[in-house]
């Protein structure tokens, strides 16, 4: 298990992980002639698994891709994605035009329907406009080609309030062979655990049973996309779907107890965290990266519960913001938590500036304070003094430009 | 019980309630020569019930209180508040101020200092500067009044980025007499459910006991202070005190099956609903009153939870800020407040406008929207189609200048 080893693909992209396509096309549902269809597609079957959104209103999409993936677990080929129109709130009519859109775009690369996933982002309660949809797909279908360049254009076809694409990609050696896996994500606001409006593509060459893609999703979401919040919002697109082909020539995953399952599963961790890092960097008006870790809590889900409260708190994320180290509100949102504290046992740094010891006032020095807060990564440390598990968590603060973008998102 | 009759008293004040008086001096703790010293004295004994804070971390006056509550429960004569410093994480020391002051204003009014409590309101951390609160307790003791002006200056004392003081006062008449309610509250930012930054202090003449008082608070805080957000952040120093005095020439209220206890709870709801809804219009750079009624669930504890869940999206806040009809995100939120739905059976209405139903887009008149988004008030209907259950929060949308004030607070 020692032996797995990480490399970063710089400048990678989704299809980065042998095998795949991609295209990244101009429909017309953004404005300006922006990039807003993407096709990710592989002539080879791949094993699929998926995490949605939490929230109980689902978008058609993820009610289509959640029956593709039970009856067809072994045999995708592709995911279409548009951005612009969320297909949510659009009741039977929807789910005709997410399964439309995968039977076109089957047609077109000579699959079955049922081979491909769709996932959509945008404005909720539009109709999805269909001519343009099927327009995009006889363009993305023509122009699919292996390229990095073609993964960049999907990761900038998926975009919305988005600035710039987020894409990850690592080479991932075991004992057991060698795999690449590679990830694209979009999101910037209603971003918040359990999820976020962010749809997360990964592809892989590993060679993987589906129970163990959906296990190593399933935990590698939880330290990633579940520790990041922009907004509060959980939204009704929220998808992470992960297509591994088998192509690499490397031994099958098929128990968790193999340096194959153990490289899979952290390679997997590591490109989903950097995915999300990248969507909080991109936060909607953002102007600080935020790290929260809290450490000292008995159990690792109370350390996260604590981060993401500290995260989620509008009065936190304004006053780093405002540059002023308010620290009486972290202290606050630790108490409101629902966690059980001692609050005379706790620490808390601003960068290494030990601001709050055994729940007071210790080192408050405006000045270095003020320094601290004004670079753009901003590292707080909660210690609760009560154990030994820790957690992170990851936001952005929140300015006037994130109440200028959201005051008029559609208009 | 139909015997209950509620009379409002215009430009009512804490005061209002006869036999109380009151104050509101200068101390120094605000800059510029603003009040920020209150007291409410009673010559007489009264009985008290408090709601305290829901976060762990509550500040030094809440733990001193309690303990007065507990020890003296039908002897209290007043209450010292300051703004300006919350008297919160600042430990033994801030335990021995919160004494002090009761001890200090129990000196100069020659009662014990247990009949006194305590609130304090303003920055978190900060020591309490004692030689000021002294020097304000002297004045305020010299200067106390049963006018009505004085109740009003005892109500712009406490305010901190309040714009306007909060007050209301109500004469209850039922079958076994005759008696007023009086209130005041601070609070304009850091409000959530579970309570919120917010002081609120409550006087009658009521002849009451103890633990009816109690109950009376606990309930009417459930429909007024608990069903109002304005940032989602839970402060540590919330308090709702309730003082009465038995000085109405009324039946002591005794039992909860009276026309007494009936007419003191339908005040008290309506007192504190009053200074509830008075905090959210003052909500920290609001533009906008948003009264959230959510109906046809199985219980009145679903409803309430959808109601508040969606009245703390900042999505939702922003959009209405931007007068724009977004009603996707009011449903988004509906989907992830907990709580079961059947998405097919949503409505929705904003103001009178049918925008959604059956969980699809009805009559989506933008330009009937806007209009409706351009008034100060803003009413949204929810029918969930599963019960006849309902409950409404309150909040008020979230603007650039919410983000000024709070970026910048301390400094």
């Amino acid at each position: 298990m020692s032996g797995t080893h990480m490399q970063t693909i710089e400048e990678g992209s989704i299809t980065s992980a042998p095998g795949f396509e991609a295209a990244g096309v101009t429909c017309g549902l953004k404005a300006a002639g922006a990039l807003d269809l993407a096709l990710i597609y592989s002539p080879h079957d791949c094993v699929g698994a998926a995490v949605f959104t939490t929230n109980a209103i689902k978008a058609a999409p993820l009610v289509y891709d959640h029956r593709v993936l039970l009856q067809n677990p072994t045999g995708l080929r592709g995911v279409v994605i548009n951005s612009g129109c969320a297909n949510a709130c659009t009741g039977e009519r929807g789910l005709q035009d997410a399964e439309a859109t995968a039977l076109a775009a089957a047609t077109a690369l000579g699959v079955e329907a049922h081979d491909l996933m769709v996932m959509s982002t945008g404005v909720i309660g539009m109709p999805m406009p269909m001519d343009k949809i099927l327009r995009g797909i006889a363009l993305a279908v023509a122009r699919r080609s292996s390229s990095t360049d073609a993964g960049h254009a999907a990761a900038r076809a998926i975009m919305t309030t988005d600035t710039r694409p987020k894409e990850a990609a690592l080479l991932v050696s075991t004992d057991d062979g060698q795999f690449t896996i590679a990830g694209m994500a979009k999101g910037a606001g209603m971003i918040h655990p359990n999820m976020a409006t962010m749809l997360c593509l990964v592809t892989s060459d590993a060679k993987i049973t589906p129970d163990l893609a959906q296990r190593a999703l399933d935990e590698a979401i939880i330290d990633s996309f579940n520790m990041i919040t922009v907004d509060g919002d959980t939204s009704t697109n929220d998808t992470v779907l992960l297509m591994a082909s088998g192509l690499a020539h490397v031994q099958p995953i098929e128990v968790p107890e193999s340096a194959g399952y153990e490289g899979f599963s952290q390679g997997l961790g590591h490109v989903l965290t950097e995915l999300a890092k990248a969507v909080v960097r991109d936060g909607e008006g953002a102007t600080r990266f935020i790290e929260i870790t809290v450490r000292g809590t008995k159990t690792r889900a109370e350390a996260r519960q604590v981060a993401r409260t500290v995260a989620r708190s509008v009065l936190v994320k304004t006053a780093i913001y405002g540059g002023d180290a308010n620290w009486g509100r972290i202290i606050c949102a630790v108490g409101y938590s629902g966690v059980a504290i001692d609050p005379g046992r706790i620490r808390l740094w601003l960068g290494d500036l030990e601001l709050v010891r055994d729940g007071e006032p210790y080192d408050v020095s405006e000045e270095r304070a003020t320094h601290i807060l004004a670079q753009p990564e901003i590292p707080v440390t909660i210690d609760l003094g009560l154990g030994h598990a820790r957690a992170t968590a990851w936001t952005c603060d929140l300015s006037h430009k994130y109440v200028d973008i959201n005051a008029h998102y559609r208009t």
